[in-house]
């Protein structure tokens, strides 16, 4: 199975007052999806503002990067939070988020939950469906970005909320299609040729080769970019140089 | 000058996660307009969600009870924001409130800054035009809930947005027709039937009597309650009776 | 067995800013060992002070009660803090209510978890062993305040770290002598007369009686008591003298 | 009037979670004295914790950079808390701070307000006092670290606390002695080898010419040195460099 198309997300705006992390700027002329930080893990107000308006202005997509609240941990520590404070905590952030895009004269057009509440959403039922009645709440009947065969897009789907999936071209795939987890060794891919290899890959026909040379298919209608690690720039870009010579359309899904 | 009706204004959801201050099933039962905490110095999001279904199903109008980020010191202390960052925070809160204000069949109605910012924008005309500035950026020319005279609303008329007075029942007020200042001697008024008498004079004529026995016009669209204190409930449902007999009408300004 | 003496614990100065939730002042005059909140779920700093320099004067040993960094959730939310991260906070903690204990001519005497991290070390050796090394880091060989049986012991024994075990007068337990879980019918004992029987009981026998008549033993050197509900304090007075009326000593364990 | 030796300050373990701002590792191979964020600003328990064991190892004193509680602004945003609260949260600071530097084998040897509080003390006798509270609940009598003529140093001398003295190589005075505002032209010197011969000049001479070329003695026991700006770690190194080859001893204030 090929795309035609291609979208390229990454998280962005992940500073907090005084402390940068992502190159905002030159992510957004890479992407065409950004995932907004919205306060919670990271995103002062000023921020999201600057942000929402480079993004619209660049005609790039505008999602609300949702966590939850842990700014000291960045959102990456698994949090058990009672559904109905999660669900109110999702709307909170896409509504604060959903200013600032109209203010720049766009909207919020997607979802994406941040760090620790990605994974666990993978497979914690209550926790995927407070998310998505927290996406509920906030009205508009968003897209959720997220790993296919996730919780999340099976609750997302009973809601009959538009689900898109994505892949990652830097992390390795098991012969189910999966993540390999992080903290097992290959987890990560780190060559840089190789993770323009795989997206390009993923892109046109959907499949990846795994650790073992089994070919899997990994269908996925956004690929995400990282955007917080030095050199990482860069190799968005050659990504995104490679899958356009490489005839896929690099596009915001719709 | 006399009004035929009054406002009922009072803060709502000022409580934080376990922690609760104000009665709001209470206070909704008495007032026509919920300036509801937005995160910032109170009011965590389930929290924001319940008061505002709450005040839907009984009709009172949604402010947005904007502050500065300042949850150990409730909001009460002034803070050298930079105007950028302060209208974009102001901006923040109300889009996060509008969330559940629609989820709930309402909307905000109206902005009231909240403790050491409401008393910073009567005379400092940076965060005054700053706060302007965050209604603006949200969208919806909402009006401004304030002290007649402030900078607050000469900024806000300046940039044409609807202004509404306020004036306070259990307040001091100086010959000129300005708030003596708390921690002056008698500037807040305790007796519960002085309260009760100045409330139904400045709703029916306009007028209230100084300290030192003088008459002043203090002309305003909405009186404020509070709900936070002992009693506080009890006497704000003895204003509105006495209101309501005195043939004002209680209602929301439009 | 038996015990000549016990000690009684409450949580104290779980309010934060504006916000207020224990009757410090009552409370401390029925209980000998004061679980000062740390500025993680709840206390902010002058509170802290003020709680100290009254457990001081009244001869109330004082605890660092240890939290997950989590106003918004009241330390009630279990969370998967790194190690490292957890010791760090843990030693934080104890040093920031030293400060307060010293000043007052007292010092923190021990280290009792709270909320989601009591519970979570019960069972998790990791984050026992992190607390553990956060009361070590934090120096003076501190006793750890918990349950029999818990990992958290375990783990502070091997430290050598001398341990506090500490039972619950309106909490069931199972034949086994572990708690039932809240949210199982009959987990929290409400009636008044039977939290004070219960409570001398293990004081005098160490020894309950189940929901199903068997006799379990409860050995427990602490009782902890309840101050942040109606009624609370009524009941911590009524087992306290219902406890010297036995000729049970209370003192705090030293 | 000259010093044989001059110590030399920075401001370190800024960051907070996942964000970096100071090069720590860097600076405290130039520093004599290490500023440690304690929390309230910038500065999470495990970056603390290393920094403290990174300093003990190299002999570099430890200070509490105390400061108001304000994550999102860095704490550089004035604000009015009332005196027992400031009190109260500088005596957690430094306890809390302690912890990491007895841990290392070594202590808190001094205290220095960051940001807005640094230059509030200078003419607030209040919040000078206050802060003067706080290390005297703390214990210890630790020296303050602060501007000659400041309200901090005078309330600091009342009180019998030893004073210290800083200036800056990288800040235009007056010829009053005092520092140029920030925002005015010329306030902060760019030029590298301007800010070393100036910080030679000041170690040396105790003098500083103006921008009228006015001599003026800037008397200082310490020079503060920037870390926080690309290039900064670089000119700490030169400034050190020609300190030591003008035969000035680097060394911590006793």
């Amino acid at each position: 199975m090929t795309w035609t198309s291609i979208d390229l997300n990454a998280d962005l705006g992940e500073g907090f007052g005084r402390w940068r992390l992502t190159d905002d700027e030159e992510l957004l002329s890479v992407v065409t999806s950004a995932n907004v930080a919205c306060g919670f893990h990271a995103g002062d107000a000023a921020t999201m503002r600057r942000v929402c308006a480079l993004a619209a202005e660049r005609g790039v997509r505008i999602g609300a990067q949702v966590s939850y609240r842990d700014l000291a941990g960045f959102g990456r520590r698994s949090m058990d939070v009672p559904a109905d404070e999660l669900t109110a905590e999702i709307a909170y952030q896409i509504g604060a988020l959903e200013v600032f895009a109209r203010a720049a004269g766009s909207r919020v057009s997607y979802v994406k939950p941040h760090g620790a509440l990605y994974n666990r959403v993978v497979h914690d039922e209550e926790q995927a469906q407070a998310v998505v009645d927290g996406v509920l709440l906030a009205g508009g009947r968003l897209p959720v970005l997220g790993l296919p065969g996730s919780r999340l897009h099976a609750m997302a789907e009973k809601a009959a909320l538009p689900v898109v999936t994505e892949a990652f071209g830097d992390r390795a795939y098991t012969p189910g299609g999966t993540l390999v987890p992080r903290g097992q060794e290959g987890a990560v891919v780190t060559d840089p040729a190789a993770v323009v290899e795989r997206s390009v890959s993923m892109a046109r026909f959907g499949v990846l080769t795994t650790r073992c040379g089994q070919s899997v298919a990994v269908r996925a209608r956004s690929l995400c970019l990282h955007g917080d690690t030095p050199g990482a720039v860069g190799l968005a870009r050659r990504v995104r140089a490679q899958l356009e010579a490489s005839g896929v359309r690099v596009e915001a899904f719709v």
